[in-house]
């Protein structure tokens, strides 16, 4: 067990309906009709209960700022501005992020039943938490999901320059198992997320070297000086052309931000983000006998977790396998909140006079 | 100007269309039609023009061997299998891949220009050469590429693991510009390609540190032991990752060899393959218009290229900004062949009762 594990085990749990609850009743105060507050909610917990939790109720606060602020808006009218039988771009007139992602992926799945594959676009959306969580969403569909975003915070330059015009943008791959769960990679392009940054930050950790480097070049671990650096890509020159290239599909092509008109909504919450999006859900009838191929998708499991390890190593994991188990725990018994982040929480429960989480 | 780059100034060149007439000669005599063996050899030079050095003429001798031992068919029935208005899985009948590869992108473009996007997986097909070719193929009709394959040899085991069970598993995508030549990554998930460590042993140049590791976890260098080590994924877990979904789309889902089942052809030329690869055509009309897109393009190259550099760096890159240059320079000036590979292909020469390249 890791420090950190351990660390948070000492933190007192929190069942994930009262996390829905306290999420649901900020955002109605803010203006947020109560079915949609309920639907973002539900997702922001489940990007708790899967362990993401620097993209779940640790997002609320500055949410709830960009509402405020108008850089959200509260009551958005989300609609298809281009429609082909395969594809769509969606136009999310500044809502949550949640609300816009949640509609292109259904989007997708009404789109692939038809035609074999829906890929959906999105811009003037919003940070919508963890990619898996839309990636997950064509697989009870009998469907293979993908999902990439601009991300919403430029930290990484062109490999070889010092100008940060990229952001993590995140990719996901999500592909159902039977007996197995589904096998689901969340990914940023950089070695590390900034989310997991600002998570170390707020617990006053350093940050592993190799995460980021500073405008000399040189490796960056103080947590306070995270700001004055930026991210290092997986791989380098070949992690920064992941970020280019999915940030040209996921933002160009939407005409959604990208580059030097991507807004840090960590750092201001009133200019509106234009976040760009995609999600594509593809039918797994169109190629193979549904069940055959989440038995072969079974099969890849058990090979790789019955494969030799390398000294050091316990065991060999399956991309989502770690985050899948830690669903199933904290669904049943409740998500860990650091005293920081429920500093935050309380502070802000009683500023919209609501009630405190605990 | 790098040392390899300054010694393969001093090899002789050759030109594209006698490159062109080689590779065709051999091909018609191991049995494969004129029309066939013109437009694998299209392709493979293209891919020399590129820069691809291990994936054109390089290979000739491999795909030579695995037709006469009837591991690639010569005289394919290529088909589909299963068809919706937006995807397509192709029987490759053992063909060559390029044929297989060429016929699979014509098919996704023609989809993606009826409904949008086309997703065309292929079963029973080769090794077609370097990923980009293919992920090219839409640009010319406004649309965007995207290709991935399983590789045709396992030299990377899961993240933590010794068995490799996994290839290099290539992404290549490919965006249009106006003013601008298209970007186009084509990366293996591994920090190299087997190919260029396969070109350093031809060239019995030490492998780079970074690239393999040996079975005890140590660097391995020498480019005589590269069958005893296996490749490093790109951001360690990540590549591990890209690899294993990447492999799910093109291998499992097509029905195609993944895993255990990848036959290495470099080390067996008898038996078939059964090479999957995905290739997806994105119309970028269906989100933008393509002019607009095009230019933003643009826009997102020159933002990149005036951005300020490390020290150490002369500039910003863009992904297939070096191959781009590259082709022009070769298709004007022909390609360099070293004394090594130029030995490999007089021999098939002369076995093969053809004139030789030179």
């Amino acid at each position: 067990m890791s420090e950190s594990t351990k660390a948070e085990l000492a933190h007192p749990l929190v069942a994930i309906d009262r996390l829905e609850a306290f999420i649901a009743s900020a955002l109605v105060v803010v203006g947020i009709s109560a079915d949609d507050a309920t639907e973002v909610a539900k997702l922001m917990a489940e990007s708790d209960a899967y362990g993401g939790d620097a993209h779940g109720i640790f997002r609320l606060q500055q949410y709830v700022s960009q509402i405020e602020n108008g850089a959200i808006n509260a009551r958005p009218n989300i609609r298809v501005i281009n429609d082909r039988p395969g594809t769509a771009l969606l136009d999310g007139d500044k809502a949550l992020g949640h609300l816009v992602m949640k509609r292109a992926a259904q989007l997708a799945i009404e789109k692939a039943a038809l035609t074999g594959i829906g890929w959906v676009g999105t811009q003037h959306s919003n940070h919508a938490g963890p990619a898996h969580l839309y990636a997950r969403m064509p697989l009870q569909h009998d469907m293979v999901g993908l999902y990439f975003c601009v991300g919403n915070a430029n930290l990484l330059p062109p490999w070889g320059g010092t100008e940060v015009l990229l952001s993590t943008n995140p990719i996901s791959i999500a592909v159902p198992g039977l007996r197995h769960p589904a096998i689901v990679l969340d990914m940023a392009t950089t070695n590390t997320a900034l989310g997991k940054i600002r998570l170390k930050a707020q617990r006053n950790e350093p940050i592993p070297e190799g995460w980021m480097i500073d405008r000399q070049g040189k490796p960056l671990t103080d947590p306070k000086r995270a700001s004055e650096g930026f991210l290092v890509p997986v791989g380098g020159p070949k992690g920064y052309g992941l970020a280019l290239m999915f940030g040209l599909l996921a933002g160009t092509l939407n005409d959604a931000a990208f580059g030097r008109d991507v807004v840090n909504y960590t750092k201001d919450s009133k200019t509106p983000s234009n976040t760009g999006q995609a999600i594509v859900a593809l039918d797994i009838a169109g190629f193979l006998d549904v069940q055959v191929f989440k038995e072969k998708v079974d099969d890849v499991w058990d090979m790789m977790k019955s494969s030799p390890t390398l000294p050091g190593f316990d065991e060999v994991r399956l991309p989502g396998e770690r985050s899948g188990k830690l669903y199933e725990d904290r669904v049943a018994h409740g998500v860990p909140l650091g005293p920081e982040l429920r500093k935050v929480l309380d502070e802000l429960a009683d500023r919209l006079k609501i009630q405190r989480l605990n």
